[in-house]
């Protein structure tokens, strides 16, 4: 089904793999479109509690295809129409109700290291690099990179990294907090499937789908009390639901937990509690 | 007069001790009162500068009381009235104008670590843990945890102990910057009470409170001209009064200062600058 | 021309270097103007891609200049018209369109510390040493350091370093993102010279630039998507021009890139694409 990607899933965890080996998986336009169609996927189905993303072969992404020039940054649309396409990505995943982490084997630079980060957690191999390259090749970073980096690693090693448009190994991107863990390349999936079955086994798709929306949009939010209202419905409500009576017991009793609330239709009425934001230029 | 906690006074020191040891302090509503209370004295008697929070007996708290099953978290009342307790001690400790020494002297779950978060310093025994165990019992996470964890830790971070659930050790909280030392069970207090004087022996309250309201606020601000707004009146103030003038002297002379503004009274016409956030679904 | 700053500019840094060396650099009202003044020229002249900000002789800055009392607070005009020096660079910094980086020599304390907080990089000698010591002398923060401090080392380290007023050395600051190397005092201005030359180099100033009012606006952005909006046209912008078609170049024919569009007058015509903040109280 798809061209750029292939997905798998197994034990509730959907692997999405950039398949572009070749081109040690640059980044498409189409690649982007079925990135988000996975996603979509990943949120509308139970059987999918966590989503890894690697790279086939020795590249994680090398960013935008450049192939012979720069013609992939231009456009025949008026300015006011144009979207970035990494920026479609990260906002996708920004709206995701599933845990995703990146698992970086390899080059990660442009739009292959900026699209990670609104993902929850980055390891990479320890032959992994990154980059953001953008100033270098004289274009402006996106994948909403000017939001999330700062957020990711602070804003004065984010400076750092984007002014001089550096490639740096993974060693340095977990000196920084870019990436948790470095790990040799022949753990790099075993790592990431752990860190997955370690939520899809013990935890409730329910909770952490709530918990995972309420923490990012809480970085844009001015007040406590912001957290406060969102919170106070939260636990109002699952407080009267299946899940808590199951978690509770199950730790009570010293056994695994057994949840039932679906992600895909038991979201409570109250959900989403924000208003879209729009595109508007 | 509390039967949940104790409190001490000594040294200009505030100590409030959890104090329900034979469930390891697990978190009432009386107890989220009687926190409340506490911190109300601490901010209206200039006799204390300092607060710490620490738990008696094995444990700092092992989060709301569970005891025989999830009824803690029902209510009766219609949702849009309900408030999250831990969200109100949270936002109580927000409002403070005393720091806050969380001293962390054994197991911290659920809301028994998210009601640190807002506290300023936190700092563990080599013996504690601490947990985000919502998603494993099924529920939301709470106590504002979802506006400050991210800023404490990181959202990277956050998502990882939100999703995962899992309890961990001080010396990973410390690695993540969840707590700032992580000592030995014995050093635990006198480290937190060397801290505490380091504070009460040598500052002015009324720095200390004006500084502390502008940084928690400025968090949610989207400009550093909303700080300089604040900070021109705040220099202006203090600038004229005698604090300065006691400060700059000690300085010169080479001693320490003896700071005569109170808290309680002599606080700025201008203070507080920000409107009361309300509580309103 | 300046009488309290030193400007030089080689191989296209700028270096504003703190002259008051009898006095630690002490800052005094001059002092800002003149840094503004300076910072001015470095905006509206190509020739300038990077700025190195240090002390002479043995200090950074030892803050605003006490001399005999604690008159440099004070003033006579109403309090809504007053406005914080400090507050007047830090804003001006913000608004930089070249990055800057702080070289701190010796001493920084109070101004001197947090006027480097809106500063991109931090990198100081082993010998100095840091101090938000306000609250010690009866002072308020100032600066904008209510915003910058706890985006930049967190809100629990910039509380304990405010309340505390302690004076503390280059490694606590490493230890903790205040500044991110610490060098023998012989390799400062080397080691900054480098990492300025590694930017002046190897990349597009108008990229810099947009990057970095992008990523400073994007602190205080509450979503995303606002992120994508300006990204958006930035890429559309830049992909169209000569920059990114030398940048693409040089990268396939690996050579380094020679850039040729213009802060002083090639920026696009979207450029600013905020309001202007105003000071009113």
């Amino acid at each position: 089904m798809y061209k750029t990607i292939k997905t798998d899933i197994t034990d509730k965890i959907m692997t999405i793999t950039l398949n572009r080996p070749d081109r040690l998986n640059a980044y498409t336009e189409l690649m982007g479109d079925e990135i988000i169609a996975a996603l979509d996927y990943a949120d509308e189905n139970d059987e999918v509690r966590v989503v890894i993303m690697t790279g086939e072969g020795k590249g994680f992404c090398a960013g935008a295809d450049l192939d012979k020039d720069a013609s992939i940054f231009q456009s025949d649309i008026p300015i006011e129409d144009y979207r970035d396409g990494g920026g479609l990505v990260s906002l996708r995943i920004y709206e995701l109700k599933k845990p995703i982490i990146a698992a970086i084997n390899g080059p990660a630079v442009g739009v292959g290291i900026t699209m990670t980060l609104p993902m929850d957690i980055r390891i990479a191999s320890d032959n992994a690099k990154m980059g953001f390259v953008f100033a270098r090749r004289g274009i402006a970073q996106e994948a909403c990179s000017g939001w999330f980096l700062p957020r990711v690693v602070g804003i004065s090693k984010a400076m750092e990294w984007v002014s001089t448009g550096r490639v740096f190994p993974a060693v340095e991107a977990k000196e920084h907090g870019l990436v948790s863990r470095v790990v040799p390349a022949e753990e790099l999936i075993p790592t990431a499937r752990k860190l997955a079955a370690e939520i899809a086994e013990n935890t409730s798709a329910m909770s952490v789908a709530l918990n995972r929306q309420l923490m990012y949009r809480m970085l844009g939010a001015d007040h406590p009390m912001e957290s406060h209202k969102v919170e106070s419905k939260y636990i109002y409500w699952t407080g009267r639901n299946a899940d808590v009576k199951e978690g509770v017991n199950a730790f009570l009793e010293k056994r695994k937990p057994e949840f039932t609330l679906k992600v895909s239709s038991d979201m409570p009425d109250f959900f989403p509690w924000w208003e879209k934001r729009e595109f508007d230029q």
